[in-house]
Formats: C-alpha cells, structure tokens, sequence
C-alpha cells in the first residue's frame, strides 16, 4: 500500500473530526418531543427553586442521551415566572427522563415552592441553531 | 526543528479540532440577549407565514454570527399561535440583525399575516442543551 503523505493524513483526520461534531443546525420533523413548562414560583423560595432546577437540568444533560435541551429562562418582568424549553429526542426519551432519580428529587423536592404550573405541548417549526 | 510524527501530528490535530467544535452545554449569564416572540398568525395564511418563517431562520443561522438560537414552534392545542425562542450573543448582535435584509424582508412579508406579537424580554436561569 502506499503511504499516505502524513500531512494529507492530518488534513483527512482533522475533516473527519469536524464533520462528526457538526449537525446541520435544524431540526425539523424528527419525532423530537418539544414542550414547554411555565410555572409561578412563590417569590420568598426563588433562590432555592432555582438552585435545584439547575442541578436537575445540569444531571439530566449531563446523563441522558435523550434530553437535547432544557432551556431554564425567567421573565423580565415577572422574575418568579419560570418558563423551561425542552427538547427530548422522543417521547420515549421523555418517559425516561421523569423517571429517572435526579428528576424525582427535583420535582418532589420543589413542589411545595411551586405555585402553578401549566405545560404547553409544542409542535417544531424549525429549530434553527448555531453548532 | 525535530520532526514531528505524522501519527502524532494526525491525532493532535483531531483532538483540536474536537475542542474547537466542542462547547460546555450550559450558558449563563454570558451577556447573552433571550427572548421570546409569540405570535398569533391568521390561519388562512399560515402555511406561507412558516415559509417565510423558516427562510428567515435557516438565513440567519448561517450568516449571522451572533444569531445562537432561533427555536420556532407551534402550540399543538392552537397551531396558528407561534413561539420563537431566540438566543443571541449580546444585545449588539440582536440589533445587527434586525437590520438585515433578510429579517427585513421576513418583518415586512409577513406584517399581513400576523393579527398579534407579544415580545417577552427573559434572563436565562440555565440553559442547558447536549451539544
């Protein structure tokens, strides 16, 4: 066989790196489960509340091939409302995910410092990102 | 200079490239300017509001640096009510791209087809995504 120029080979190997990071930046009709959560939040636990949202956010990221994106974001105007955009591969991924111990602990942890909470099933248009 | 293998050389390669490519998959208080557009779009125009939709997204992603996330979605209990969850570097890079064309040509195009926008200014709490 003949030997690749070594450079060539560097140049092949550093293609090949970048082409498996890179995803096309949409998504779109894919079977992903979008949803989004928006819940009150009593004013006097908001601190906490958000302490253990971003520890289940951070494990479940961290754990689950399943969960793409779990964007915790609070309004401007209304800092105890608390709005969660998740992106789960599937629905399957989903059920997973609310089973899983970190989930649990989130949820049974924060409920007494929730004071409502309405999920709103979503359906992709485009989900346009930078990779 | 000594020579560097060409296997090593290969390889150092493939792991910069990965760094490169490769992000923590939280972002928090980085500067970065999140908001969400909700929109009420007149059902009898609704399919051409999500061409226009999706051309302005796809467009902005990749020409734009500083555009991160454009995530449109659509309430599955009412389809014309349209949510866009958008990301961007710095409020510098929001107003660089409310100048351009592209959004422009989105803005005025679909003026007709849109009966109500409400912007919601947000922080982000956690954002976390698999990256």
């Amino acid at each position: 066989m003949k030997k690749m120029n070594p450079l060539m080979l560097s140049f092949l190997l550093m293609v090949l790196s970048l082409f498996v990071c890179s995803n096309s930046g949409f998504a779109q009709d894919t079977g992903q489960m979008v949803r989004m959560a928006k819940l009150v939040i009593d004013s006097s636990r908001l601190e906490e509340y958000k302490t253990a949202l971003k520890e289940e956010i951070e494990t479940s990221i961290r754990l689950e091939p399943g969960v793409i994106t779990l964007y915790a974001v609070a309004e401007k105007s209304n800092p105890t409302h608390i709005i969660i955009f998740e992106t789960y591969a599937s629905e399957a991924a989903y059920k997973l995910h609310i089973q899983t111990p970190h989930f649990k602990k989130y949820k049974d942890g924060t409920l007494p410092m929730v004071k409502a909470l309405e999920l709103v099933e979503l359906n992709a248009v485009l989900l346009g990102e930078k990779k």
